[in-house]
């Protein structure tokens, strides 16, 4: 009992003094835990021991909600392996947008008085003290999310019923494939995943819809549920989140659209109406799902460099979507915007955004800048793969997208473990920074003399 | 005379109401005069007509300073050609220089007495009034700039009278070079360039010493001179110029050499002390000198790639080499140095750098890659080449670099002309852009409340 008061205790400080340290090592226990399960025999169709690369890659995948695998999903893993890596993305969900609702709080919290107020606008507590503690917290969280996958299955079942008419295996993949949608996991049960199913426009719009309603992230999630369409009462992060979510996927799903139009490896033999819905669809996996209906590595270059582009922005904070974050992009076009207009202040939609939130936006995006770069060389390094591909699995593992070109299944060892650190940094990575970013800033008593460099 | 009057009086009112675009009409219009130039039977060995898209390609790759060739300069162009060239290379770097400058003191006078007065100490213009007008500017700059190219000419005329025993084609080939060097130009007068001189250390490293000065900026040039050795008299501006250029040279030339030291195709059969020498080479080169003693076709892709991100950084402001600018780096890493560190105000040497500089080096590096971006998929699209050549040619030609894996020269007309834009707008459009957002900030007397969004 002491040792466990004392563990409680060590727990308590360190969360206190650096949550973001504490969730690194939480999130890296949940990976090795399920790197164990993974290499049960019986978590194999052949019952045999699956490889530490596989499974540690398989893991990490999974918790990090990314979607990429080494072996065949559907072909590898047996009923239990599939379950385990369901488990998985459903607790890596959860515990990825539990982290990033504390970690917000706290920012805000250090931000004072004003700044605490506007945080908690933007998560919806406007009540005093309701999500007050994290216990609150988290029962939101999982009553929300778990409503919405339960949501998604009800639909989702009858669907794979009437296609393959096994009501034990509908109940399965329905299950799996909305914790999978919602998460943004991109894991799929069958050996094909929705490739077969593309004619089938309720499975794969649901999972559309799952995908893109996980990636809005919670505070979102909560503002609509509040506030429904009384869009002036939302807070400035939701606007600014809905805005540019459908901006970019819609204005990925033309350009997608058009460059694919009439390539007979993709989407080309589709009939017309199906063109358009299923360029909507590769659109919005981008943000960042992972699922696809079409072969990657059959994309032209052109479309895979903006599916890259696309992959990058990623989906809206505190969501199990990965990339630099769409607010991250909205905060620096605002800026260049104010700065073309010689406004001083930054500004959208009747707020003003504080310099501080630009600075932490742009260490955002060079921090995923060179974490993609420095990956991509390695791989590049290692497989001497053209850059196409390499980038395009490297933005996919550091998004959390899960879009694949099938790199990572022909990667040695040393490229798996690279690709799973991607992973791994693309999860926590730019959450943690821009929290422990945002916590730090404080004003300044003593300045120096200005001097203005030339630019450009 | 009338008529004449009358242009003048437009001229002077475009130029003062709007310089920037006043330059982009008079570069369209040098451009023209050398492509009718280079279009001329006698430019070409041949005497025929050079087809439009290779006249304007060459003369747009002259006057932006930028080298890359769709013809081998050397085998295609007559001797008159090659003066033409390099002419239009002495023009346009003058050129260059002389605008980015005007653009920087109209900045200052803009901001106010004492933005002047810190525009003119990096300028280096504390004698009041010195660089008052133009044409004192101008007559600075030429001579200056002048005197450099024929000390670099001085070296190289006897190396290669020593080389080819030809006084005639010596006289022309050093001034060519020194010319070529100085101005970051990238232009070659023989067929296989430098490839064959890499033994003559006197030639290749006086062309690398030229390329380094050139790659400084005029502003930075101007300080070394008066001020010397006593740095601490030195603009916040040529400090942080110096300091990430001497950073990103031998950050490069270590990792390039490390990553090609055994590859047979480009330095790995060179002795010891060449290795280490050609790495130095080839890292100032892609700052944006853009000779080369390798073929960069034979790059490993690893390379490919971090010669790509030295391109995308280029050289010093108000100079002849292109890319984002050296100080456009720095401030952005300050600022997130800063915010790593807490500090709301971002610092160098003791001076503060203010919040509109971040926001317009923001906007210079978000433009960057939005240009690159759509060159590159349009070039993608137009070529189906693999990524690594099509982002190593796009990025070459925006910042003005000159590296070449030989795309250009197997691109449809389509592909040169979206190249000579590339060229074209790299070459102003950072300056333009700098300088017009620089121009426009202003205080702000109403602000909107304030509200954060989640980033990351
Ligand atoms: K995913
Ligand atoms: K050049």
């Amino acid at each position: 009992m002491r040792t466990l008061q004392q563990v409680r205790d060590a727990v308590d400080e360190i969360a206190a003094s650096s949550p973001s340290r504490l969730f690194l090592v939480v999130l890296f226990l949940v990976i090795s835990v399920f790197t164990a399960l993974l290499s049960l025999p019986a978590a194999s169709v052949k019952h045999t021991v699956t490889p530490l690369h596989d499974a540690l890659f398989t893991a990490t995948s999974a918790v990090t909600v990314t979607g990429l695998t080494t072996v065949n999903s559907g072909e590898h893993w047996s009923l239990f392996g599939l379950i385990v890596i369901m488990v998985a993305m459903f607790i890596g969900g959860l515990g990825v947008i539990t982290l990033a609702s504390i970690l917000a709080m706290a920012v805000s919290r250090r931000l004072g008085v004003r700044g605490k107020l506007l945080a908690q606008q933007s998560m919806n507590t406007n009540e005093s003290g309701r999500l007050g503690e994290v216990g609150t917290l988290l029962r939101i969280i999982i009553t929300t999310t778990t409503l919405i996958q339960m949501g998604l299955a009800v639909i989702l079942i009858p669907a794979y019923w009437f296609e393959d008419r096994d009501l034990g295996d509908a109940v399965f993949h329905g299950l799996f494939y909305a914790v999978s949608a919602f998460n943004n996991g991109g894991f799929v049960s069958h050996a094909n995943g929705l490739v077969g199913y593309e004619h089938n426009l309720l499975i794969t719009m649901t999972v559309m819809v799952g995908v893109f309603i996980g990636s809005l992230g919670f505070p979102v999630l909560m503002v609509i549920l509040t506030c429904r369409h009384h869009v002036k009462r939302w807070s400035l992060h939701a606007k600014l989140t809905v805005v540019v979510s459908i901006i970019l996927c819609f204005a990925g799903a033309v350009v997608l659209g058009a460059l694919e139009w009439d390539n007979p490896r993709t989407i080309g033999e589709f009939s017309f109406g199906d063109k358009i819905l299923y360029s909507l669809f590769g659109s919005v996996m981008t943000r960042s799902g992972g699922f696809s209906v079409v072969d990657q590595n059959e994309l032209n270059p052109t479309s895979m460099l903006i599916t890259d582009a696309l992959m990058f922005a990623g989906g809206g904070s505190v969501s199990t979507a990965g990339g630099i974050k769409v607010t991250t992009i909205a905060v620096l076009f605002l800026a260049i915007a104010a700065e073309a207009k010689g406004h001083s202040d930054v500004r959208a939609f009747g707020r003003r955004i504080p310099e501080g939130a630009m600075r932490v936006a742009l260490s955002v995006v060079v921090l995923a800048a060179t974490l993609v770069t420095i990956g991509c060389a390695l791989l590049l390094w290692i497989t001497k793969e053209p850059l196409d591909r390499v980038l395009f699995e490297t933005i996919s593992a550091f998004a959390t997208c899960g879009l694949s070109v099938g790199l990572s299944a022909e990667l040695p060892p040393s490229g798996k473990y690279i690709l799973a650190a991607l992973m791994y940094a693309g999860r926590l990575g730019t959450i943690t920074l821009a929290a422990s970013l945002a916590a730090r800033q404080r004003d300044q008593r003593f300045h120096y003399p200005e001097e203005r460099p030339i630019i450009g």
